[in-house]
Parts: C-alpha cells; structure tokens; sequence
C-alpha cells in the first residue's frame, strides 16, 4: 500500500511590486508569493499533492514553517488511510488541539492546513483522473455532508438542512456540468483597476476587458476620495451607464467613512463595494449594508473561518460573498462556506488573482454551480492576468468565462522550473 | 546612542501534559511552552527586553519562525528612535502590509508582534526603573491615547472619548498607586478545577483556595454533563452557598447546547460562564447570554483583536472581558482593549495561568486599576500556581491577592537556567 514519504516545502517569491500590479489601498507593494507544499507518495505511477498558501511577500517564510509543522501528522501513514475519508483527515488536522492554540481556525496555522487539506485533495483528484470540481460534484450529498466540520455552525446549518440543499441540486447536476464543459463559468475582471495605474491605462484596459467578453470590471479605491471620483467617471464614461462596476477599499475605512465614500460614489452606481472596513467588523459590516442599500457589501476574502462567514450572513452583513481557496483549511471548509450561503441565498463570488487562486477557486465556484447552489445567476469569479504561465494547467479564459478545467488535480500545480526559479533567496533582499 | 544589536528567539517548552495540570475540554494535553524573544542592545548599563508568546507545544517553533520574521523592523536601529515613541512603533509592525496579509491582525504573526512590542516595553520599563504598571500608571491621558491605533474603533470609542475617561482617573492616581502596593490585586483561582482531577484532589483545593484567601475559584466543565453536576457539587458543597464559582468550557459548546447545559448547572449558581462556544462567534455569545441571564458570560482570551472585542462589547455578548497579555499585539492593543471595556462599563477580568501569563498580565490590571478603570469592583485577575519559579520576578499572592511587582520591567523575564533547560531540542519528541 503507498504511504506517503514526505512534504516538501518551498518558499516561492515573484517581485511582483516592481510593476504596481496588484496595488490597492492597504497594499501598497504586494509580491505575490506562494509558501509551497509537495506531498510525496510512493505511489506507482508517480502520485504527489501539490498546493500552497497564497502570502504577499515578507512573512513568506513563516508562512512555509507552519507548513513544515503539519508532517508529524500526514509523514509515513498509508496514502489511502489520509485521502479516503478526507473529513475525519481535515478534522484531525484542525483538532490538533496544540496547533489549535496559535489560533484558534485563524492565520498562519489555520491556512497552513489549508494547504496540506487542498494537496490531499490535489492527490485525491489525481487519483480518480478528474478535475477536482468534477469529483466534488460527482460525490453524493452523504458523502458531500461528511466533509463538513459543522462544530458551531449548528445555530445556522444543520448537517440535514446542508442535505437537503445538497439533494434538491442532484437531478441537474448533469446538465449544469455539460454546461460547464460546453461554456464554462461567469468571470469579472480586475485588471484594470490597481491603483497604481494611470488614467490611461485605466480607460484602455477598461476597453480591453468589455472587447474580452468579461461582464463586470472592479476597481480598486480608499486611498483619495478625489481619485476614486475622477476614476471611477473614466471607468463609467468608457463602459457606459449599464455596465457592471465594483469598487474595493481593501478594509482602507471606519464604518461612518465607508458609508460616507460609497456615499460620494454612488453616482457611479458601483455594483458593489468590497472590504469597506476591517474583516473581522461583523457588526460593523451590518451598519455599513444597511446604510449604502441598494448599494451591495462583499466580503469574504480575508474571512478566516467558517465561523466568520456564518455571522455575515446571519446579520445580513453581505450581499456577496467572497471565499478564496487558501485563506481559510482548504477545499473542506469551504464546502462550509459555500453550504452557508446557500442556505442564507447569498450569492458566491470568489476573490482571485495573486499568484494560482483563479487556477485554484475556479474548482470551488464550478462545483457550487453543478452540486450547491445550481446557478450562475448574480455570480463571477474574479479574474486578473497575472502570472498564469508559471502553472502546469493555467487558467483559460474564453468570451468573459472560466474555461472548466479537464485536468485532473486541483489546479494548485506549478511548474518546476517555475518553483525553481522564483525559489526566494534570503540573501538577495535586505529585510 | 545606543542600537538594538539583534533579537535572539528561544523555543521553551515545559512537559506539563504528563500531569494533567491545565487539561480542559479543549485541551487535554498541554505542554506549557513560550515562543521567547530577547531583545539586546548597546546600551550601558547593560539592557535587554524580553518577551515571549505563549502556546500548549506543538507550533512552538511556528510562533518563533514569526518572531524571527520582525527582525527586519527592529535590529540596527536607534534604540530611542525604536522605544521613544511606542505608538508609532506599534502602528509600524501592524501596519507592514505584506506580513498583515498573514491576518490581518490575528494568529501567529499579530502574536509575534505582540511579543515584540511587549519586549519594547519592558525595555522602556527598566529605562524608567519602574514596573510596567507604575510607567503605564503615570504617563498622562494624552501619552496614553497616543499608544493606541483607533483604526476601526470609531464606531464605538474615539480618541476624545478615550481621553475622558482616562482624564476623570487622574485625581484618583496617587491613592490606587499606593492602595496597590499595600495591599494588592484581587486574584481568583483555576488550581482546583482541571478535568484530569478527581473529586478528592478537587474538594482539598477548594479548601485551600478559600483558606489562602482567593475569593472565588474556576471549574472547567463541558466534556460530559454528568461529571460536571457531579463536580460543581463537590465544590459547591465545600465552598458554601454564596461563594463564587465560575465555570469554563474553553469553546466546547455549539450555541444551543451552550444554553442548555448552563442552564442543567444553573442550580449551583455559578458566577460566570467562560468560552461557551467559538470565540469568534460575537452573535453566538450574544445568544447565550440573552438567554442565561443573569449567569454571566466570560470571553476574550482567545479574542483576537480589538476588532472583536469591540464587537462582543457592542452586542452586550459578553458580561466579562478576559484580556490575554500575549494573543493580541502587546500592551498598545490591549490598552485599547481596557478602554473599550471601560466605555462600554464592563469589567476586565485578565485570563492568566499557562507559564508567565500571571506575571504579565498584572501589570494590565493594576494599570486599569490605576488609570484607567479605577475601581477593582467585581473584577480579579485568573492565579494558576504553575511555573512561577522560572522567573526572575515570580508573582506573589497574599491573601488572595497579587501583590504589586516592584522591580523595573514588563514581568516576562525567565531566568537564564529555565531558558537553557527547558529549550525545545526537537530530538527528544517523535511528532
């Protein structure tokens, strides 16, 4: 029987902030960078997991020492004994009631798991040669409701009220995969809106992303209320008065300062504004939500845990909500999440870019669709185009859609010579 | 002019699974361990800052990986430039934004900086010769506000608030000074009721607890019903009727069960109820304590920021705040935190015990006393009588109160022997 040999990790650093991709408010110099796991099989053919945990740069490397501290827990034991009931594997690993304390189900420790889970995961796909959207959403509602945690869900998810969500989606769940297969899944764009780009280029890739199909742009605001308005009228005039445009402050406000700038703002009509205020203001988010209406909350991001999420939807703190594919203990909690607000009709629009989350979150969202919530409606994934060349099966993108993946694995892999060659070397920055 | 020359990190753990000292429902094997950080310089006399992060063993190492990660921020600078003004020197390791992406503001990174502003104070305290609380205690209201970051507490406490209320502590000051150092702190006791005690053990440190002085004591329940009735009877037979007993559950609770286990308890009258459920659950415990009124209900060791804090104030979700000196970022943050409490009028009642937490989170209290709070109506810092011998400033009790430290410094200090024997040697321990 194969065991598993061992995890390799890597510290992976692109110098992204030399280009102002990825600017915003709070982060103003972002090098996007991946604190990287392998997990060796012994398997024949060759079998590893791969995944990482998505960082910005300094902090990389303590991200890659709780990845290290996860292999007294998954080195040496038989394969099949970690991947088969992948539940009890993800609750082992979040109950560990030592590492539990660096938390608890929060930062670095929690997201280390993450990755471990989503390269198990990665493994388990490979194993049954499918994308991972298509094993989850092949997998019966039983078998879904077993890799959930429910502990302090109850009070908003039942296992039985997550079943019946997950039994109502089964009879269409082979017409919404051929769907997927034919068109793929609804993407919005990014790209155009980091803060540190100019006017220009603002207006030529606001023109570029409706000539690519995408049906919604985001731009990045917070930092000057005078900007954010000169901007936004360049956006609006060049994508007409109906077209989709969000707004994101990256947690740049107080509550009474997010109410007053998406105030001023509102004649653009944003579609929505994005992390107006700390992550962890549930309450705040509440007052925020039903200041601005109609105008929509997102948030989600940097939500670190199942329980979070479930609070934003209990107080109507949310319009839209936004996991992301590393933030939080990987592919088991956010079937949590996306159980969550199905439960609550809150639609699912995941946060991507970085370096690997839209190749990783597209798995997520394309099961949502054929196995959870059934729909596209009201949904996107994000989209910016950076750094997709470094992966072995990079996102695609077709007339404003996620192109579903045929791969098999969880999307995580990149390639070696890629890893080899943006392995960070602490001698070559002073700290 | 003296420089910080470099920060040395030490991986300290102390074997206390094998006793089952500080077993709880959550956590039945802890190795009591801190994440331990010296901060040298030049200066002459000789001057060092020590702090450390606490944690239960495993990931230890996780949280001096992430000490080491501020060493960038800190070492070959200006020692005045670094200590002369502590509120920019917070803001600055908070505000970092590539390694708050690792939060933001909670976990293992928002710990480490903790660990480090703590360092930076203890400096600064043995620059005043003064113990921290003495230092804190004198410096004026507007030396006070300018050591917190109000970033995302304007909806609930502003700097001009926060200025009142420590302007009306002023003429007080002197008296609570002095009644401090005659008389002391009140203390409460968690000795008698670790889960891995039987009855006997559990009725003999009743009877010394109320013998010693303490006037009240703290049981962990939560892991089965039956033995809870069976042990709040023991210690509610021994210590009388009217004796305050507090109970703990350390998080083991979904919500609804929460309520009706406190309320199968209520007939032993206990004083409070600790971590019912998730700490990140602000809504749960609103729901709790609406629901078991008047049972109070007792969080905040696991809170992680001032953003919860804030949150579980302004949902009247908890009755108690139990401030931890080590799981937000050191003294500036839970300076804010004491504000908070004292705005919203409830009282902080620090969470102590594990190895060191005693020693340090007093000085918190007696500043509150002092400052801020000042009165110690209804409020008592946690006492757990383990490990106090390893530092060079153990913690005193009489008559059931703390007795105020006097020697110059924040209280982390361990003795140099303890450091050496109790460092981590990862050879000793199959994971």
């Amino acid at each position: 029987m194969p065991r598993i040999l061992a995890i390799e990790t890597t510290d992976i650093r692109f110098p992204t902030s030399t280009r102002l991709d990825g600017s915003d408010a709070m982060n103003p110099d972002p090098d996007y960078s991946a604190a990287y796991l392998e997990i060796l099989t012994d398997a024949a053919p060759a079998l590893s997991g791969h995944a990482f945990v998505f960082t910005i740069g300094r902090g990389n490397d303590v991200q890659v020492a709780a990845l290290e501290a996860l292999k007294g827990h998954l080195v040496g034991r038989e394969l099949e004994s970690v991947v088969s009931d992948m539940g009890s594997t993800y609750r082992e690993l979040v109950g560990d009631s030592q590492l539990r304390w660096l938390g608890p189900e929060k930062g670095v420790m929690h997201m280390a798991i993450g990755g471990a889970v989503n390269a198990l995961w990665d493994i388990k796909a490979k194993q049954a040669g499918l994308p991972l959207w298509q094993l989850l959403g092949r997998m019966t509602p039983e078998e879904i409701v077993d890799l959930v945690d429910f502990r302090y869900l109850s009070n908003a998810l039942t296992p039985e009220e997550a079943l019946a969500i997950l039994r109502e989606a089964v009879p269409g769940r082979p017409h919404r995969e051929a769907q997927l297969l034919a068109i793929g899944y609804p993407a919005y764009t990014t790209s155009p809106g980091w803060l540190g780009y100019s006017d220009e280029k603002l207006a030529r890739l606001c023109r570029q992303a409706i000539a690519d199909g995408f049906q919604q742009i985001k731009l990045k605001v917070g930092a000057n209320l005078a900007d954010d308005i000169r901007r936004l009228s360049v956006a609006r005039d060049v994508c007409g008065p109906n077209f989709p445009i969000a707004i994101d402050a990256n947690q740049r406000w107080e509550v009474s300062e997010a109410i007053s700038w998406v105030k001023a703002l509102a004649q653009f009509h944003p579609t929505w504004v994005e992390e107006p205020t700390s992550p962890d203001d549930v309450l705040g988010h509440q007052q925020i939500a039903r200041a601005i209406s109609p105008i929509r909350v997102a948030s989600g991001e940097h939500a670190h845990n199942r329980v979070i999420f479930k609070q934003l939807l209990q107080a109507g703190a949310i319009d839209v909500m936004q996991i992301d594919a590393v933030r939080v203990a990987g592919v088991n909690e956010n079937i949590a999440n996306l159980l969550l607000a199905a439960k609550y009709e809150v639609p699912v629009c995941p946060h991507a870019g970085g370096v690997g989350l839209c190749e990783a979150v597209q798995h997520l969202s394309m099961f949502d669709y054929v196995a959870v919530s059934g729909t596209t409606e009201n949904r996107a994934i994000e989209y910016v185009d950076h750094l997709h060349e470094h992966f072995l099966a990079p996102t695609e993108i077709r007339q404003g859609n996620y192109i579903a993946p045929r791969a098999p694995g969880a999307g995580f892999e990149m390639k070696p010579e890629s890893r080899a060659r943006f392995t960070w070397n602490p001698d070559d920055v002073v700290a």
